[in-house]
């Protein structure tokens, strides 16, 4: 995320009690993930494998459990935790308003809301859109014009993001990403949308969205995609345009799947996938292959009987 | 749908603005798609294929895009977009009422309704009914007696049904549906259960439905039927009495379910199935069979050692 | 369940009208289904096959559809249909307190409470939670301390439990256990927990469950588990401690899954897993057997060609 105002290194090392090897006034104006980072974000790293990506990334701030020396440029900050700390940080600068409210944020003055709506802050809905009751948008959620929304859907729900430590005791990561909804996306009941860890889920145009799908955290879904019911897309997807997925597929993370690409129903995705192509099974393969091999299955009794005893 | 009162031919050719193949005063007393049409109704086609079946439809009027003769006793619209034309006539006779009231239906007064709960114009619900809370139903639904509807369920959300066009942009169906529950179903938490798209989705007396189950559009669920969770039905699936299926499994649309078939954990239902049958598997098969196939799987790394590599 | 206060046998039998092998005076202090019984427990018998186990149970008093001798210290009590009656005696001692009032239970003073949220009767939960909108925490509910509920949850739905007689009608069995939420849980939007038909539905410390995921009735999750999205767990079924169960799985009633295994996204767990083992498949293996049996898929149609042709 993108802070409202930029804050100098020292300000951040009073708020988690830290060292760092600047001089103090240089400015972070983001708070973002090590493969989010852009000039002016602060970031963290805790683990030998990443030092280099990290001090060789584009941010500008380094939580870091070694002193190490700054290069050029950047400026770190020493902590036993660098993960505790950053979540302390984001905690600090993104804020949960909670409210009694049931409508925070920001609705045009075309758009239908039926009762039961949760509207969190800063939430931004459009023009001509229609929220059906009992759905719960969370803060931060944009949505453009035409969206439709369907019963007891929940839009910017916190990612499934923990970090595991030595003992297996889960942190979970706080989120202070946001969803973004494009025009005419449809969504039907039942849903759940992540927002994303410190980036934007994203449903693109003219996308449309049957009953009881998940989306989880940071995924970006193309324009014109059709997803059937009960399909769950893991976090950090990437789908590409006027894609198809049938019902009950499950997609795993940090995937990519090609412009026009078709899945058949309870396809179980662990790769990326090529544009144009269609898509079955689980594991998947291409939907002909695939289903060659699934009308072989049952010559596999009559295999047994006829040639394998017999060898 | 039936229309409340009948209106003239001229009457829909003032509101779409389009000219007819008769004398105008033709009454129309219903709306619905091309496979659901009786006497009386107005339907449309836009679609080479299907022109003679439109026009051999039981269908009294028909909206088309093509400058054909009217069959003997009915009378053709003529239309550039016959499909945007029957949603703008569906969308005149059937408004969806927004309401900020909560309860709008008419209720039993045994029945019990917990906070939280939507109830939309026209719905109706019988006696001894238990509605749990932040359930949502929207307008037209029709609840016999006895009915259990657990937390978060949604009865009567519109339909997933779309035309693509040659850009491959979708437009929804307008749905004037609805869904008939009759006496004591039990319907579990986190469900959805689509409208018909011109019909009715219907589930059966004694039904029992688990939690977090979608039934598409124009589903009909026969009577004292199981469905365990997670399951999806699609749309226009009619399944038979007291058939019994096992957690997610996924069932295509258009297809039958025959009388007291049962089908296992997971499968995925591509075919249409018989009465009295056991069924496994994805894509899905007679269940004794089935399993012996899987069961054979586990020979495969040996026939590869022992078998193929020598051949 | 346990009563509030011990009952005497003849208040019973006031009760569901029906004579007993005792004194009358013996007290009844719970009631639970036979698997869970401890002394002072009613519970019932109504199947030749179990009388012999309800008779040698723990449970001291014992409905039953046969003049049978009661055993010693025991008290039988003599009825046409136990499961109805002991249904009855269920709804009798455990009531449902509807309420139009959405909070009816115990809040811990830092915890936080989203608009839309209904709590019912009975219910605690402890300190520093957040319960997101729209959540529906059911009669009874325990919620210990750092507990997060994602919207639209449901907790303490009703267990889909029935008995099916002869004309395969189904008939409810009363649940009136609970549902149970040990320290720091999270639970992600839209999930169903039931509760427990006489007992409890336990989910352990530290444990992250994502959306849309189903727990049965009567089910125990152990501690610092993850569980990710739309995966579905039937009834009774046991789950050790520091498991992780992906996306999309489904796990069968009645089973246990040993400490720290691993279930794969997709998998179908139909039998008890050891404890440290990885699965994958639906029928579940072990998955490295399991990939190196469907990675052999793709040879099925070469050796369909290559040897069944010619041999």
């Amino acid at each position: 995320m993108k802070l409202k105002e930029a804050v100098s290194v020292q300000d951040i090392c009073n708020i988690i009690v830290a060292q760092h090897s600047g001089h103090g006034r240089e400015l972070i104006s983001g708070i973002n993930e090590i493969h989010k980072v852009s000039p002016g974000d602060l970031t963290f790293v805790d683990f030998d494998k990443y030092y280099d990506k990290a001090l060789q990334s584009a941010a500008s701030v380094i939580l870091i459990n070694k002193k190490l020396t700054a290069p050029e440029g950047k400026v770190l900050i020493f902590t036993q935790n660098p993960f505790n700390d950053y979540n302390k940080i984001v905690k600090h600068f993104y804020k949960k308003q909670v409210s009694a409210k049931t409508m925070n944020g920001v609705v045009g003055a075309s758009s239908i809301i039926y009762p039961g709506v949760y509207i969190g802050h800063g939430v931004k809905i459009g023009e001509n859109c229609i929220v059906y009751p009992n759905v719960s948008i969370m803060d931060h959620t944009e949505i453009a014009n035409g969206v439709i929304i369907q019963s007891n859907t929940v839009i910017g729900s916190d990612a499934f993001y923990y970090k595991r430590d030595n003992q297996k005791v889960f942190t979970r990561m706080e989120s202070c990403g946001k969803v973004i909804i494009r025009n005419n996306v449809e969504i039907g009941a039942g849903c759940t949308i992540d927002r994303g860890v410190s980036g934007e889920t994203i449903i693109g145009a003219g996308t449309k969205i049957d009953n009881l799908v998940h989306i989880g955290h940071g995924s970006t879904i193309g324009e014109n995609c059709l997803i059937a019911a009960q399909t769950g897309i893991a976090g950090k997807v990437k789908i590409g345009n006027r894609i198809m997925i049938w019902g009950q597929v499950g997609i795993s993370k940090d995937l990519e799947i090609g412009d026009d690409a078709i899945i058949y129903a309870q396809s179980g995705v662990i790769k990326s996938l090529d544009a144009g192509k269609t898509y079955f099974g689980s594991p998947v393969g291409e939907a002909r292959e695939k289903m060659k091999q699934m009308a072989m299955l049952k010559y596999l009794p009559v295999w047994w009987e006829t040639i394998v005893k017999k060898s």
